[in-house]
């Protein structure tokens, strides 16, 4: 099968050796296809009856080539349970054997990375489907996030996954984008706390977390899917770099780079990028994966490379390290190459180097490696579904609220496209929708309730689903309104089927023109609301949409965004009161004539002003949420009035729970700068917390800001603090602040970089 | 009235000594308070009665300031003419009045100089309405937007102007901004070319010519006016700046800033732009005046300054001159900020002395100046309309039809807002609707026919107006369907009510959330469209509007933007068929669902992809226009086959008119750049020239490319030409190719600065 035999004295294969000599004595014996086959992902999962790789996948290899291709090595393999109804068993004992054959075939006996999907829990049939990146973001609770993905990252490594490409770490910069769905949300402090705990979670449980997509792809223009980015470097520092600082120091051990063109350089060729701010600013040591396809883009959308080789080159020499999801060009054209010397092969050299590092940190190199899966293969166990629940209830948020909520019993008409379609509590990367798109008639492989079926057991319920969320009929809109005039209070769920590319109305490639609902979901709200029947709207949408026209007749509005698997019992806890809100919003809702791109984000000229007909001011500011029973701010305060330039100043909140009911605060800490010498935003997230209220209870939160995080990328190109005055603005939204914070920030103007502080600490007693 | 005499025999007053040893010896005698004065622009016009300055308006100095002020000199008059309507005779009568004043108040006797608008023709009362910049653009013709703007620069000269503010050099780059119709258009080379046509015809009358706004002011997010821009050097580099170097290479003598904060750093505080760029790489050596108000918003909404002395040193270091329109921070703030030795001296004396230069260049300081006006004070002279007409003519682009046009006298019903509208006519910056936010009763001051009115010269006309701009009744509407169905033909006039500031559709400030036409216009549409009559849509608007979901549907539409004061009469000649339109867009019609920012200049990225629900493909796209009679392309070719970096190709066409009519082509060149550094847009213009055909006719167009003309912003940060293939696409519209013509750029790249080709050099015998 080899062409030649290995020794068991070779000292890469000495566990105690220092990795980076385990490493260089691996290159050095390593053939140029050898070498090349580490770099490259190949598209080989099982068939429906757990049969080898590879299966008929339209990216996947033949399987006379993936024999071939297993001679020499393979770097990773793509996606074994990601697209197709395997039982986890099945998948785990055929990506067991599959991995066996690459050892046994090829010469060093390199197993490959298996990566997967993961970003609303583990891609894979049958695994809970935890709720979407925007709630994480309304949880305001990195640690609940953190526990969450180490329960996903367990499910992976038990069944022998080594690398879960999550979390997205894109800020929101533009709603019409069909990704925000899976961003965290539209600020760069919330994203990067949250991302960074995700991150933490993924990587305490031994998989490497992959950082997506570095950088600039949610600015991409019009909110188009892979569109040109305009974006100078201060707008890339201070907005869309920080969660990848803040995740990096997690520990994220891969990145992935973004898609897109930024100011006309594609990352994917930008040494800039990949180079020279993640290797020697930020200090990276992990691997950086291609995006799907994006190499191959370089030639064929770019513009910038000649052919696929050219391509491979330049991704290599831009610092890509693997090609995903198969191998378009760091193979046959990559190879050619270097064999014609028009490839230097340092580069190769450099990417495997990394590459092997992590297989050899990962253990796959050490003796008694074995790709046998865990004996528990239960990828939904309850444990992961509390926490799928407690993240959905936590991430709730209610917007608004007359009274109506809760609903205490009342007898109720359901109404909806959302209301009784299971689909409606996930996102596009959850596998039940992820792969429908090639399997529509797949089972979910799951147990997911919606929301009419909660409801119903709490409540006596008239259900008509009014419309589907495209399309529909008068008739069916009629039927909706005799279902509410027979009830007391109406409860409409709208929002988005998720999908990819062209399948829904939110998801990738799922880009939209404007933010009114899809279909005729506006058309069946006011249908609704003509009857005159208190109607509370809950929004289950992988977006904000425009609810401007109807909001001052609503009795309430719920946001759910995607809650996953166990989504609607945690809604039907919150409609009932069980639970009592504690979401916050992570992105705003828009206002009436508001226009895209928009960010709460803003310098002034950013927001109304008296100088353009159109007014961008928000309906629901980022950092808005309400509670049945609001926690009472005793006081907010700062004892300084001097703040060091290199210190801390503290500011303490005193809350109390004048009411009956546990209730939860999200304190929210803005930087107001008022001179500067760039535009900053009039108010910026630099800290938040939830403090959880037992009735009667009184708690100061303490937080500890580091000057670090006044911070901003000033005129001549690096970040610096500035001596003079600032403003914290506390409050409970970026629109509501209790109490505003004159400080003077004095000693020496700092130049900070990648080490800075980036988050408070609070203290919580 | 002065502290001390000056001698006749100072070296300043000698108009045989250099410029440079005037300035010097001038600068030398003067008081800080002397200084500043020339870096003020005072906003002191007249009153109806044609009494001396200070008039009322909002920021006009008081008449006892004016005398206090006067002692000192003033810099600027700022736009004696444009806020009243006041006679030709009495306002030149009144400058000259004012001017001697502050000749004999002052020790040094130095004149103001007096600038105002004239982007449509010189912004005063009575004079000629030309037709707006978007029409410039469709003529194409920039030897005939020369004629026009010396003949604008001959009437303001007449009255003692010095100084216009125009052409506005924006590249439009978001439809939904309401100076979308200040703009030339959204293609870089057609802006340059015309824009520097503009500039050297009001040079050639004696008039400095300003360019706005330097630079990026177009690309504010969401289109809305003065909001942050989002762009990096390189789209700033090859978009936004080619038309500024190619009007400063036309003579331009003065520069005003952009509003905006480009990437964080307003324009009006930054010396990259100001300095850097405009003065030691472009070597500019005039003024550059502020952009109204905008020193002072430094302060106030940029939040880069503590108070307003500190915003007039930032904007004097960044190399700001004059502050406009009146004097809020370069007055007693910068008194007081020299005084206590806050602000250097030196930064003052720089920009007095491009003032000074330009003062001296202008002749204001030779012996012998008399602010006396010329005799012939008629603004709106046969020569000034017929050059209003001939730019209408030639502008006004027939985007479809299916043989309805020529009208050929037919029975026809006028319907819409615009159709008997003499305002329908003119854009924001036009006199009679500038001064009609301030005096709405005011009388227009010239004639101004309206479409119906032209129309009915030729046809039987039956007239319903159908709706107003915004707003209307079904009862109306219901009008205009039963005038429709009395026609053999219905002419439906739409579009847009040009304003300032809240007080239009489209306009300075007057920006939109999406482009459907403004109120109930397309609904006015839909209703006569109903009565299955054919319909010509003709569109007098400000924008491009979404006319997708009736295209198909029209029998013909013609786009006239504001076609001016003789607009109406060109229109009518165009719609019986006396003119053969020639008329090409300078911007691109959005198509259905298409969203913004959206651009024709986009890398394959930017245009419809298989990952995005989102089509941004137009309607009706960059260069596209029809004719009556379109002439024949014979054949376009090019002899070589190798174009080398440093050299040039010359690219033919042969076209013939086969028609019995007098036609006209616009041949357009288009460059597509298969590979290069950073994604390149699939076309971009670099060459265009129209050229009319008799009758018969056979003309060969010969055009010289030099390779200048493929450079780009590379990698590096500077422009380039690089070896290597590329395609010219030759034909009559960016998506309507003839002949493509594939050539290989041989020899070493080439670094090019401000002094490359910029245009190709056209024969057309």
């Amino acid at each position: 099968m080899t062409t030649e035999a290995t020794t068991p004295d070779e000292l890469w294969r000495n566990p105690h050796a220092p990795v980076d000599d385990r490493v260089r004595d691996l290159v050095a014996r390593m053939t140029p296809q050898e070498k090349i086959a580490q770099l490259q992902g190949i598209w080989a999962g099982i068939d429906a009856a757990g049969e080898m790789a590879p299966h008929q996948h339209e990216f996947a290899v033949a399987p006379q080539d993936f024999d071939e291709l297993s001679r020499y090595g393979i770097g990773q393999l793509t996606r074994v349970f990601g697209t197709r109804p395997i039982a986890p068993e099945v998948g785990a004992r055929t990506l067991a054997r599959t991995q066996r054959q690459i050892i046994e075939a090829s010469r060093f006996g390199i197993p490959a990375v298996a990566h997967e999907e993961c970003l609303t829990g583990l891609a894979a049939w049958q695994a809970t489907v935890h709720p979407s990146p925007l709630c994480w973001g309304a949880t305001f609770e990195p640690d609940l996030v953190r526990r969450m993905a180490a329960r996903i990252g367990d499910s992976m490594r038990r069944l022998g996954v080594h690398q879960g490409l999550a979390p997205v770490l894109d800020v929101a910069r533009d709603l019409r984008w069909g990704r925000v769905e899976e961003t965290i949300g539209e600020d760069p402090h919330l994203v990067g706390t949250i991302g960074a705990a995700y991150v933490a979670g993924l990587e305490s449980a031994g998989i490497v977390s992959t950082l997506k997509h570095f950088a600039g792809y949610s600015a991409s223009r019009a909110g188009r899917n892979l569109a040109p980015v305009s974006i100078g470097p201060r707008e890339l520092a201070d907005v869309i770099l920080p969660p990848f600082e803040m995740a990096l120091r997690a520990g994220a051990r891969s990145v992935m780079n973004s898609y897109s063109d930024n100011d006309g350089i594609p990352v994917a060729a930008d040494p800039a990028m990949l180079t020279t701010l993640l290797r020697e600013v930020y200090g990276f040591t992990g691997t950086v994966v291609a995006d799907y396809f994006s190499v191959a883009f370089l030639h064929k959308l770019h513009g910038v490379a000649a052919g696929r080789e050219d391509a491979a080159a330049q991704a290599l020499t831009a610092g890509i390290d693997v090609e995903l999801p198969t191998v378009d060009c760091f193979g046959e054209p990559l190879l050619e190459g270097l064999y014609f010397d028009r490839v230097d092969v340092a580069v190769v050299d450099r990417a495997l180097s990394r590459v092997l590092a992590q297989k050899f940190e990962l253990g796959l190199l050490d003796p008694g490696y074995s790709p046998a899966p865990d004996a528990n293969l239960d990828l939904d166990d309850p444990e992961s579904r509390a926490l799928a629940r407690e993240v959905a209830e936590r991430s709730i948020v209610l917007l608004q609220n007359d009274g109506v909520l809760p609903l205490a019993g009342k007898r109720l008409a359901v109404v909806g496209p959302r209301a009784d379609e299971p689909g409606a509590m996930m996102g596009c990367y959850s596998f039940p929708l992820h792969v429908g798109v090639h399997h529509p008639d797949a089972e979910m492989g799951i147990e997911v309730t919606t929301v009419l079926e909660a409801l119903r057991a709490d409540h006596d319920v008239v259900f008509a689903r009014g419309c589907p969320v495209l399309g529909g009929t008068d008739d069916e809109i009629a039927e909706a309104v005799e279902a509410a005039r027979q009830a007391e209070v109406c409860v409409v769920v709208l929002g988005d089927q998720a999908g990819l590319f062209g399948k829904g109305t939110s998801g990738e490639g799922c880009d939209v023109a404007d933010l009114k609902l899809p279909g005729r979901q506006e058309e069946l709200l006011e249908a609704v609301l003509g009857t005159g029947m208190p109607v509370v709207l809950v929004l289950l949408s992988g977006r904000p949409y425009d609810l401007s026209r109807q909001a001052d007749r609503l009795a309430a509005v719920v946001c759910g965004f995607y809650p996953g698997q166990e989504g609607a019992p945690a809604l039907a806890d919150v409609l009932s009161g069980r639970v009592n809100p504690s979401g916050r919003l992570p992105v705003s809702f828009p206002g009436s004539g508001s226009t895209q791109p928009s960010t709460y984000l803003s310098a002034p000229l950013g927001n109304r002003s008296e100088v353009s007909n159109v007014d961008p001011t928000p309906l629901f500011p980022f950092g808005h949420g309400l509670s049945y029973a609001p926690a009472t701010w005793v006081t907010a305060g700062c004892e300084e009035r001097e703040w060091p330039t290199d210190g801390t100043c503290a500011v303490h909140v005193v809350l109390r729970n004048d009411t009956d009911v546990v209730t939860a605060e999200v304190v929210q800490i803005y930087l107001h700068d008022p001179v500067a010498e760039v535009a900053r935003p009039v108010r910026q997230l630099i800290g938040a917390v939830k403090v959880d209220l037992a009735p009667g209870q009184t708690r100061t939160v303490t937080a500890r800001l580091h000057a670090d995080l006044t911070s901003y990328t000033g005129r001549a190109g690096h970040r610096q603090v500035d001596p003079g005055d600032v403003e914290l603005h506390v409050g409970t939204s970026s629109a509501n602040i209790h109490t505003s914070l004159k400080l003077a920030l004095t000693g020496p103007a700092r130049q900070v970089g990648f080490d800075r502080v980036l988050t408070p600490e609070f203290d919580t007693p």
